[in-house]
């Protein structure tokens, strides 16, 4: 049951509005419902504000919310750092306005902004843009894996602004508005638009299913490993976004077993073949009566494992589902994206490692690859990337 | 605040959880947040259900939920009513099983089928499908209007599924199931993906703003009006599924109050401009010192007022968003669907005053047009379509 604050304040429709304050405010003492633990526990799903301002940006190790668009630009030649700085000024300016629900200047349907909804908006910079500033860029890109099928329509970039909230009609309007001002000074490049579970669907912080079934971000760092993980002391990331096709035609003929062969992981619960649980660490070492490991070597959690949490990455996947084809198979798949304090010390080692042997890789084919250095956030009367671009 | 059943009946991390269910027991007694009224007022979100049996079809009275896709098919020659029959008993299978939250038969992914979010699969029989059957149709396509641009890409289908719920994820699982059901039967010809706010993101039951903020759906019939207005006595109804680009960076460019005039009401409220509320029903004889209508005739509100209420239409509408692009121009607008008994008597006169004389033309543009006639609900031993094709 759904209980809105601004409903039970006011008094509402209620016939015991008083004695349902008193318990509301038991709850909120008790604090069962933790506000800010996740959408579900938001104090008003759509007036949700995520902070703009800070060391850090925003929509990074934040709850991913329902919904998100990726878009990448190409900047002409001959742009200047003089003239990125312009945009960025620009940009910073509607991300601050519409994170908090204040519409952006000049814009007409100002009532599209005001249900946040912990919109979130980030800001990247790929290698062309240090280029086009003569500043030596902290990111290149990736080199090639055996396993790309890379297409260009989905792949590279010069910014990146990524775009998170709770609500699709948020995101949309918010995109309008930063494209509006992002295009005279760069062309669209991409735009990849993903989703997650609705606010309110599953409980906050429960790991989310993908649309292979699988359960995603398991093995995300958390707490103080969070920190040490993803970001430099400058605070800054990088950010690689990678298009995963699933090939669901081919998963579909596997049976359940075959799947959880290929993942290491229980369909249903999502724990490793040597646990119970979906958080018990695997035991690697584990042999089965036969002598073999338990967890096998070719299983996607087997290749992906980390061991030092330092060196893990925070994945924020996002679902992707385009238009299926006549014959009726469909085009989906994962806007991979993660971030990690070095793309080279963390990222690539582990995609090695999948590339090289991970039998997940009979059903899924990158399709597109784009890196991103991520810069520090900015105070209020401050500007993202101006350490860079100042 | 949200508070999860589950939390509360199983004890969750409450201190004083006895307080908080008597006090939501007095609640649900005094149907302040009453179940059904729209998303934030169910139970729980992702567990939520909608019956599939009924004399009617399901995903057409109740409030639309966040997420819809519309799936489109055109059945090969030689198709005739034996194989029809064959399709619909298997999707009237996956339906009243997808809906409930219960795994199609053969899904090696059923996790992904436990949550439906109010999911509805509503199904619609086009002029072409009649024909297979050799039966007359009772619906036909729609004559042109001067207006329209339509592409034959977003045009015309055989077979309709309307998948709905308030999970993105959900949409995708059971479009997905549904498909490949059907596609041994017919040719996927079209799919249109729409959204509108997420829940608890609104108050529900409050209209909602598509994308150029306008309030959408203020003038639906209400109450005893949207039976007469929706149902055939045989529980049958008829919709017209249009694909509405919007001219958005030309309304961008407009003032509120041009955009006001355009529409015939206030942007913020969304009151006509002869009232102060919403609700307010325009008044038409209104002059201003002038000796003008206060209320427009080219206005988007005059043109379409329907007086009988019998006659009104129920608009079911989800906004699209595209990918923009190069130059950064959203390829954005409405998926308007549109439910009534008879699409000659309601529909068509509405349409035609439009198409003559609506100011809003000069930023819409239709450019899919699709009808269907909606055969009425099964029973629980029973299969939609089995008095047309049974």
């Amino acid at each position: 049951m759904t209980i809105r604050r601004r409903t039970i304040l006011t008094g509402g429709a209620l016939a015991g509005g008083g004695v349902a304050v008193g318990a509301l405010g038991a709850l909120a003492a008790s604090g069962a419902p933790k506000p800010g633990a996740g959408a579900g526990a938001a104090p008003d799903t759509g007036s949700a504000v995520v902070a703009f301002h800070g060391a850090r940006q925003a929509g990074i190790a934040t709850e991913p919310p329902a919904h998100a668009s990726f878009v990448a630009f190409t900047l002409p030649g001959g742009t200047d750092r003089r003239a990125l700085g312009r945009m960025m000024r620009l940009l910073t300016d509607d991300a601050r306005r519409l994170t908090q629900g204040v519409p952006a200047l000049g814009d007409t349907d100002a009532q599209l902004a005001v249900l946040p909804a912990r919109l979130t908006v980030t800001f990247g910079f790929g290698p062309g843009l240090y280029s086009a500033a003569k500043v030596a860029s902290p990111v290149k890109d990736l080199p090639g894996f055996t396993i790309d099928r890379l297409e260009k329509r989905w792949s590279g970039g010069d910014l990146l602004i990524q775009i998170c909230a709770d609500d699709a009609l948020t995101v949309a309007h918010a995109q309008r508005m930063l494209i509006k001002d992002a295009r005279p000074f760069g062309a669209v490049r991409w735009v990849q638009t993903g989703f997650r579970r609705s606010p309110g669907v599953q409980q906050a912080g429960f790991t989310q299913r993908n649309l292979l079934g699988q359960l995603d971000g398991t093995a995300n760092p958390a707490g103080g490993a969070l920190d040490t993980a993803v970001w430099a002391p400058d605070g800054s990331t990088t950010l690689v976004v990678r298009r995963i096709r699933t090939e669901i035609e081919k998963w579909d003929l596997l049976s359940v077993t075959d799947k959880e062969n290929a993942v290491g992981r229980r369909m249903d619960s999502g724990a490793p073949f040597t646990g119970v649980n979906e958080r018990d660490e695997p035991d690697f070492a584990a042999l089965d009566a036969g002598g073999l490991p338990v967890m096998p070597d070719y299983a996607h959690v087997t290749r992906a494992h980390v061991t030092d949490p330092a060196l893990k990455i925070l994945r924020r996947p996002y679902n992707y589902d385009g238009a299926p084809n006549a014959a009726g198979h469909p085009d989906s798949g994962l806007i991979f994206a993660s971030y990690q304090a070095s793309i080279e010390r963390q990222y690539l080692p582990l995609q090695q490692r999948l590339a090289e042997r991970d039998l997940l890789n009979e059903w899924i084919t990158p399709i597109g690859s784009a890196v991103f250095a991520v810069p520090a956030g900015c105070a209020e009367d401050g500007w993202i990337g101006a350490e860079v671009l100042g």
